[in-house]
């Protein structure tokens, strides 16, 4: 007989080491393996009763299952993702390995712990551009057709939402940030305001607020986040070199 | 003159301790004045240097106009929301208390951190239901119209999102939210899975899980939040008393 094993994916929040929930933190600890995208794992100090599982970044599905094996065998894993490990993160891809997977599985110890997720990371430092609705929408056409994306974009700009768009770009998808941005474009106007929020939290943070109109897709990366307002989000200038604040108001007129 | 006074919109989170995380303790820590809603206040142990300002969940705006005056006058003010600070919490009405304010407060220290907001820890509860692009609507008609809500919510279903409905009643407030599930029926149709999650991370917690054509909305009260899936999320059934994992797959055929 194996002793119990458990899973748990967690999430380290975008960044900041304080960022990381004491709940999230505790995994770690209890942990005996800990398996994940490499440059997150990096953010762990192992212990040294603690197997380190590494992996690309194009694996997750592999990953997961390779997770659920360690715990079927009476391990105590800790699949580790940035953010919040159920938003565009390692959450669903261990569901999708658990439901094709060994129907034994299904009786294991299975855990998710919240993190911060990159959006609420952005919105805290440009103010709070999510003060009222808003939509979260992945641009990666490698999981789903480019027609659902389009389809999702239009519905987010004819509601009116501010729309959070997570991985916009990577090395070798340059295309899909620009035609979002023109589908944006042709439904919303060009005065929406328009965040590129790159690395936030640590010291390559950058952040370029523009519009609509302005924004140029050439300076959106994979580690960008991409945040189009409202058309009630607003800035609040201040004076000196201190950043104009971003907010979006609780209030419509007419309630 | 005064001592340089700030002032921090912190999220506790939506229940359980271990879920604040360190940077949002710190400021707690470190604040000379601590302004919110009372019971929120309640989670905070409060220290002996500290001023405690509670105040009932009706007057955000009076709150924030308050905390602004305390940092003006050099005090380090910690304004406390559950969840995270900037969805459908105070950070939004301390910076529409800013823009309508004395002009002098633009130059103040204001800062917000993030927390981890409520659809997050019931989505990790559940499995990973936000495993794909999703939605996040406040029904609250105090602040917006309806038609505002109505027109987010259709839009929301058309674009095949899961949707998050935040503040879906109050004691006096009970007909949003039949008319909301009203409203995505008539578009998503029966079948998307409808989940009524109250007070999650407390003892009081109480997760529902129905469709949208066998949704109660009776049993909707000011602590739940409702989620409904989109046409793609799904159950895995486990053995024994094991309730089923919810969640949304990463992937959607055609790519």
């Amino acid at each position: 007989m194996h002793e119990t094993g458990h899973l748990t994916v967690i999430g380290l929040g975008p960044g900041p080491q304080d960022w990381t929930t004491p709940a999230a933190l505790r995994i770690l600890r209890e942990a005996t393996d800990l398996i994940g995208y490499g440059p997150y794992l990096d953010r762990v100090e192992l212990q040294p009763h603690q197997t380190r599982h590494a992996s690309d970044n194009r694996v997750e599905l592999d990953r997961a299952r390779h997770a659920l094996e360690l715990t079927a065998r009476g391990r105590k894993v800790a699949v580790v993702s940035s953010g919040d490990p159920g938003v565009f993160a390692m959450a669903a891809a261990v569901f999708e390995a658990l439901e094709a997977g060994d129907p034994a599985w299904r009786g294991l110890d299975i855990r998710v712990e919240p993190g911060i997720t990159a959006v609420l990371g952005v919105a805290s430092r440009l103010g709070a551009p999510l003060g009222h609705d808003f939509c979260v929408i992945s641009l990666s056409d490698i999981l789903k057709p480019w027609a659902v994306i389009e389809q999702r974009l239009e519905a987010a700009a004819r509601g009116d939402f501010v729309i959070a768009l997570y991985n916009p770009a990577s090395r070798t998808r340059r295309d899909q940030i620009a035609r979002a941005l023109d589908c944006l474009r042709a439904i919303k106007g060009d005065a929406a305001l328009t965040v590129f929020a790159r690395a936030v939290g640590t010291h390559e943070e950058r952040v370029i607020v523009s519009t609509l109109g302005e924004a140029d897709a050439d300076l959106v990366d994979m580690r960008t986040l991409v945040l189009v307002g409202s058309s009630r989000t607003r800035r609040i200038e201040r004076p000196g070199e201190l950043p104009a604040f971003i907010y979006t108001p609780r209030f419509v007129e007419g309630a």
